[in-house]
């Protein structure tokens, strides 16, 4: 066992959705296992439950400590929490007891990372419907976990690893501007600081996963400098109109407000292009010209996501003081323990997570030797 | 030669641009000359300079009439049009000789059209600008073909053969409700009307595309009845909001406006299916269940067209009386006469043309049949 690997709690999510068996199909993969030291936190049987239906032989082990915890391609270290209740639910039913179940998963997860027992979390998907059932009304994990830790100011965003439809060698992070809400509503929202905070996101997300290693150097740090032939995120800004407004003959938004957010990014150091006709700008992010991309509505972002893998998109919470990423899709109650789930996305989950974990250890490790000097 | 082949006039576009040489890049596909009798309407003398750029030894042969015209892998017979003038302008340059040689061979071809001497045409691009500086204000080919045919009423229908990245058999059209026009304005021009007349063309279009051949029945007309097993071709519609507006809660356009038009389509004999999430209707037209799609705004169609492989799609021009496709992208001057430019586009605008040329024919003698009982 690596004790530099970063230990990751995953939430066992809603035990009626398919987040127990995509844990264990997960867990399968060797390389998993290489890049960091996952344990479950929620209740230890339905993680059985899940280990029988893919018949694969693992032992869950109960561990309170998770720093204590030997996980291997043989051993699930499980923290337990939640009531046997949960026990009851049927699969792929909407139950408050399952609702509750993904609640007290969650707590207990945020709580071992904001005490550092854990470098990061992953999340299991949890049914909205079935929290709110509990008495848990959050809109969602983000809201949760963003209470959990006392923060206002926070975002989703999505990535993408990279793959033969994602050419940039860091895969793609998109993050949107304005999101749920009605289309019509998006040219009150949209401003040039709204813009610019997702642009610095997306930057800051890119440049933490881009982070060239320190171990690979032989001197601790990394050898190439602050930002070596310009390794800084390259980030393409969508229009909103098409043809990015043709100069304003199809909308003036690009000039008012979106070209003033590129150029106030631009001089703090952000790598920003655009704004570019979307349709354009997908393709070009798809070739591997950006690695991140900051859409100005919803479709406009999950069009091209969903064409391009959304199976193995990751939902990243920016803004927290733990890391945390999680699966982009649901419960999938309709497939839920018949073993037809996708584990794509909670492997690239955990790949993420874990190199997220690696880079803020060794950003620490630098600071560390800094002050040192 | 085979006449029973359409006879297909093809227009040399701009020829500063690309479109000489992707006419001589297509002409070398052996497919071409087993759908059609293609001939080419331009200068023939830039004609044989595609040819020598691409050294591929052809012969381009003047024709006065296209039905005595003899097209083969080594000939390429041209109808002579435009003034001499054109070959002083050098490659890539935005010239108004060249905007007048482009204008009078698609005036020429059209009349062809009109005549019934050719079966269809095919336009190589022209450039906008260039047209312009000639004297011709029109915004593009579509409304000067519309103005040349006396149509006031048309429509642009952007379509993707088959591929993997567009399982259906049929391929996918993409028709626009509104296009070329601010974000903002769609509120005001989105209506069930415009949805409900979108809806028809797609469905036409790609009924005719679809339509099995006549001449594969002993008996002269399709022996599978009007609709075997409900052939009719399945048309998603998008949402105008995300997550199809979430019930009204983002957005009431999808119960006000879309879900009536789909009824009203419905109701008169359309396979439609909608409105649906747009991210995920996208998804699934390229998984292969749709063939066609109706979106209600430019980038919601062409960001999912151009990941899908807009270099291989086709424009066609709905509404006219005569046959008309189109490659999909420009004159790309940047590129032009350095054979670099993709010829997938004007080989599928062939074999579209082709196949709609084909299927008129039969319906023409189908209907003669009918009157002869």
């Amino acid at each position: 066992m690596d004790s530099k690997k970063p230990l990751i709690a995953i939430t066992v999510g809603d035990p009626a959705g398919i987040g127990p068996e995509i844990i264990v199909g997960a867990w399968t993969e060797t390389v998993v296992h290489d890049w960091c030291r996952p344990v479950v936190v929620g209740h230890p049987e339905v993680l059985r439950r899940a280990v029988d239906l893919w018949q694969t032989g693992l032992s869950v082990v109960e561990v309170d400590d998770p720093a204590a915890a030997q996980p291997s391609l043989d051993v699930i270290p499980c923290v337990p929490c939640g009531s046997s209740d949960v026990l009851e639910v049927p699969p792929g039913m909407l139950d408050a007891r399952a609702g509750q179940a993904a609640y007290d998963a969650v707590v207990a997860a945020a709580r071992l990372a904001l005490d550092h027992r854990v470098d990061a979390i992953v999340t299991a998907p949890l049914q909205k419907e079935a929290l709110h059932r509990a008495g848990h009304h959050y809109p969602g994990h983000t809201e949760l976990l963003a209470q959990l830790c006392g923060v206002n100011d926070f975002a989703m965003m999505l990535y993408l690893g990279p793959s033969d439809d994602v050419l940039s060698s860091a895969g793609l992070a998109v993050v949107h501007v304005t999101l749920h809400t009605a289309l019509k509503n998006v040219f009150a929202q949209l401003n040039e600081d709204a813009i610019l905070a997702k642009s610095r996101l997306a930057h800051h997300f890119m440049t933490r996963l881009m982070r060239p290693s320190v171990k690979k150097t032989s001197h601790g740090r990394s050898a190439s400098g602050l930002f070596p032939s310009d390794s800084r995120p390259r980030i393409g800004v969508c229009s909103l109109n098409p043809h990015g407004g043709e100069g304003g003959l199809f909308g003036d938004e690009e000039l008012r407000i979106i070209r003033p957010a590129v150029e106030r990014g631009l001089a703090e150091g952000l790598r920003l292009e655009g704004p570019l006709p979307t349709d354009t700008l997908m393709l070009q992010a798809k070739d591997g010209r950006f690695d991140a991309v900051v859409a100005m509505y919803h479709d406009q972002g999950h069009i091209a996501l969903k064409l391009l893998g959304m199976h193995r998109a990751v939902n990243v919470t920016l803004g927290l003081p733990i890391i945390r990423t999680s699966v982009a899709h649901g419960t999938a109650f309709d497939i839920a323990w018949q073993r037809q789930a996708e584990t794509g996305s909670m492997i690239e989950a955990l790949r993420v997570a874990s190199r997220l974990a690696a880079a803020r250890c060794e950003e620490g490790e630098e600071r560390t030797d800094e002050y040192k000097v």
